[in-house]
């Protein structure tokens, strides 16, 4: 039922030839990369606003200033990234840049960040998107985080189906989402402009405001710098797109960074013009939407859908990068070779799932609020952009080839900008980001453990490592077949011990509890099996798995002794139905868990069928 | 680690020989017994006066009369139970008597309701215990939950050390308590004659209330009947009484029985007085000791201390038990083995986790809220009353000894009364109620299902059963060698199995994605061991799991029809630490799985041990 299931959800397995390289043309590599960057205008602004309405209403014209800042770095950075884009064609990554130019700690950092960040990016993503639904239908307000988390394991149910059959769905909302912008921001612009919209701003630009400070300037610049996270999707998937590669991709940056700098230029001066405030039911956005379109109007459930169908769209880039790091990381083995294991269709199915598994704890954990994952999220962002551009510094300056200091140079911006960025955040919002710098730390030991684990491994594996050692080989094998009750289980397992070796020791463990019952066991088997060497031991401590322990290690000692080997025959219980394994083999369980601590004693299940 | 950790929570293994027959005088065993049913009074008198204040603050009067009412009752039923353990000396307990004299299904209702209500015994002690401590310190009110929580599991671990340790603790708390609320009877008694109390009951007894009708009297009885639950602990451990066991148990109830009436009358006559109402935040008892010994006062806080510790005792009550009701029914085979166990302190340890974990789970889904979980405890108590009395009056009737008319007629008003509350409990608190009457269906559906599945197993066992049949016996082993790389790991398991046998088959699944590499391994194998078979299985679906299972099928008929056995070596890494664990295995654990489910195949495990 389980595996029928399965097949319903995820769909029929493919062949591993089924894989054909995805060729994405700029249309739907726009609609498949650049989710995550638009759909951070639908919080954005807000997070902007947010800081500045600590202070007063009046703060609230400093948004145009912030905005305007915000706009000069996502200028920077693109430029920044389409170098990354020319420079490593085979997908670039912040952990691969930084660690072929930063070494290989700093290439953890960014590995590191970027597999937490994937995580707030889909936790983000579905918490802003549920609040993009909640402010369209109130009602549902309290029921935030389950809606986020159906959200969160709906999109990792359609990762497991496999990636190129969400890659056309996904079309969809993204082009609805720019169509409803982009006509919500006209919209607005037609209405301001013929009168519509009356003019509601608290100040007016360049009026001093009171208790205005640089310091909560920075900090709600360094919140709002949360619109240029994703900006990096593109830069990693170049090999995904089609020929010219390195063109293609270049451009759809740029088309993406121009979409994304109109959106959120004209959402923060609407935002400023309507004099909106945010709040805790209402998102910003959805203020918005309903002065333009009115309130409960056809166009404002539209926007508020393409809104959440963007977002949910967003948090899918996090299913599609978080796996092909976790690969990355798991190849050069700082992660499971599990990582490595692609599913039934095709995707990395532990990647997609341990993502999931994260996202749903911190939506948990924040209680869904937005607000305070954002500053978490934007840390995690731009310290691998800090890493990869002022690696690519590095990059340019090895190569030295055509205009490498201009290059340079233009990686050294961004990589500054990014690096102040941090610096404010980690000033201004460290209530909200000191998580990250104890988990980084264990995050980055536990890959340094991992990695030292699998390098010993193999190292004790090489033949050639014990090639001088005699290669083992035995005169023949020593059984232990272990008994609780004479029924047609022992017969059967007796007559596989006689299979596999001609000596066998039958072992029985005894309790005080019933003698009588005990002495049954010995006299029937004896009865049944009189060639065969009975040992009866008694256990004290009601403990079967202690003194069966020990009584193998002086059998496997002795035929050591003799050149043999030694099995452990453990006869279990196989039942028809699942719920029924509680039923029986505790001890076997026990047993075989105790046995696999003996390098020496080889463990052997014997499984009888109950019909 | 986790070893040095139980020892020092759970203490060192005791020996089967070290249990020693229990022999609990009347002062032991009244604080071993009655904490249940005199902690009652914790909670009796509230859940009365709660429903009453639904009314009214004037119908508060009528806590008088269903008070004298209850009294009666716990008259009736005392009687009742001194005739079962005259009768059923050995430790009636609902299940024996139940089974015995209405039949099987009786028996497993009976036993089902005690093992939930076990369950919720602990729950309401713990979360009303709590509520004591909160009223005392109502700082600590949001922590209700997990203070509960933390009750449950520290009485859990001092079950796991072992019974007789705890007996000894236990009667300081009980006797405590039975000093505390007599003195506050008296001394509140006292002040009310002296007039230091005053009087302040909203009505007079006798004046008529408005809107109190017949039904809301009775819903507030049938909630005050809770103070009852708790009076068959002693009936069913009467084996645990020195001799004369049945005199030294009857006189015991008796006791215990006059204690419990003087301070729910006393308790409820002060409640009246004083004109006390129920609120969530203090409890009706904490209200009545801060108006007689003062607010905040020493006495005071001493009898919230008591009352919270007897109320823990109480919780322990249910783990003196549940695990030995577990026991009955798993000897019956009605539950799994696994409860016929005894740990290493000799206690039943499955039983006492079970235990736990049931009351965690209610007390986490009914958020710690007393008054939501008593009436379900009440109706799971009432029933198994109501079975066992009534199942007195056939034995009494098969018998015919002596007074047996007399003594069936007292077991017939102890029935008649249970009856009539599980009635009332039914009727008037169906909201609370209902959730009974969906798991105890399931429970005896259960039951059933372990029985029949343990008897069919018995007979399929019965080594007669299949004498027919002629013994098994085989010719030789055939061995195939899961191999996935050449190693030390490789060779090791090779020469193992070689020990074994002569037909050995080497297994190698490859994938498409690195064909160079799965050539090097067949190289490497044919290069090392030239003389043994190496069969490499194609994998177009990167699953390991099906085309080993296809093929060891194959191999297995083959060597059936040679008369050989077949053994499927898997070998495995052992890592040094346990969190390693994750880093390896995960296909030799799939692949045991799936080979468990054939019967014609043994699953050995070659466990290499990492350095």
């Amino acid at each position: 039922m389980w595996r029928y299931l399965k097949r319903l959800i995820i769909g029929k397995p493919l062949k591993s030839t089924d894989e054909g390289g995805q060729s994405l043309n700029k249309f739907k590599g726009l609609a498949l990369l650049s989710s995550d960057a638009l759909s951070s205008v639908a919080y954005g602004t807000e997070q902007i606003t947010a800081v500045l309405l600590t202070l007063s209403v009046a703060a609230l014209v400093y948004q145009i200033w912030i905005a305007a800042l915000v706009l000069v770095l996502l200028f920077a950075i693109t430029l920044s990234y389409q170098q990354i884009i020319y420079a490593y064609p085979s997908g670039g990554g912040a952990y691969l840049v930084a660690s072929e130019n930063w070494g290989r700690t700093a290439g953890l950092v960014a590995g590191g960040s970027l597999l937490v960040d994937y995580m707030l990016t889909v936790a983000v993503s579905t918490t802003s998107g549920t609040e993009a639904i909640v402010s369209a239908i109130p009602g549902l307000y309290n029921y935030r985080v389950l809606i986020s988390c159906l959200i969160v394991v709906f999109i990792m149910l359609l990762n497991l189906r496999g990636m190129r059959e969400s890659a056309s769905i996904l079309t969809v909302p993204v082009y609805l989402f720019i169509l409803m912008i982009f006509i919500m921001i006209i919209w607005g612009g037609y209405n301001i402009l013929t009168g519509q919209i009356t003019y509601h701003a608290a100040s007016a630009v360049g009026a001093p405001v009171q208790g205005m400070t640089l310091l909560l300037f920075f900090k709600a610049f360094s919140s709002g710098s949360s619109s240029l996270t994703g900006v990096e999707a593109i830069s990693n998937s170049v090999p995904n797109f089609k020929k010219p590669k390195e063109k293609m991709a270049s451009h759809t940056l740029a088309i993406m960074a121009i979409i994304l700098g109109v959106f959120f230029g004209g959402i923060t001066l609407l935002s400023y013009y309507m004099g909106i405030q945010p709040n805790a039911h209402v998102t910003v956005l959805s203020q918005i939407g309903a002065g333009v379109f009115g309130h409960g109007g056809f166009m404002f459930y539209v926007l508020q859908l393409s809104t959440a169908m963007i977002l949910a769209v967003a948090a899918n880039t996090g299913f599609s990068a978080f796996p092909i790091l976790a690969y990355n990381l798991a190849r050069d083995k700082f992660l499971p070779h599990a990582y490595l294991d692609k599913g039934d269709r095709l995707g990395y199915s532990n990647g997609i799932i341990s993502l999931a598994i994260g996202a749903l704890i911190l939506i948990i954990m924040f209680k869904g609020e937005t607000n305070l994952l954002v500053p978490l999220y934007s840390i995690g962002v731009f310290i691998p952009f800090t890493l990869s551009q002022s690696g690519m510094i590095i990059h340019w300056r090895k190569h030295r080839e055509g205009a490498w200091v201009f290059k340079a140079t233009i990686n050294f911006i961004g990589a500054l900008i990014s690096a102040i960025l941090v610096f404010f955040l980690l000033v201004l919002h460290f209530v909200n980001v000191w998580p990250y710098f104890i988990v980084m730390p264990l995050l980055i030991l536990l890959f340094y453990r991992i990695n030292e684990h699998y390098r010993k491994v193999s190292t004790q594996l090489e033949v050639s490592h014990e090639a001088e050692a005699i290669p083992e080989s035995f005169s023949g094998a020593t059984v232990v077949v272990l008994i609780s009750d004479v029924t047609t289980m022992t017969t059967n397992a007796i007559a596989y011990a006689k299979s596999i070796s001609d000596d066998i020791i039958a072992m029985h463990v005894s309790f005080d509890s019933n003698p009588k019952r005990e002495e049954k066991v010995g006299n029937d088997f004896k009865k049944a099996f009189p060639e065969i060497r009975f040992v009866n031991i008694h256990s004290s401590y009601r403990s079967i798995v202690n003194p069966t322990l020990r009584f193998c290690d002086v059998i496997a000692k002795r035929a050591e002794h003799e050149g043999n080997t030694t099995t452990v025959l453990v006869p279990q219980f196989v039942p028809k139905h699942h719920w029924q394994q509680i039923l029986h083999n505790q001890s076997g369980l026990r047993l075989r868990a105790a046995l696999n601590s003996r390098q020496n004693i080889i463990v052997s299940t014997y499984n009888y069928h109950l019909e």
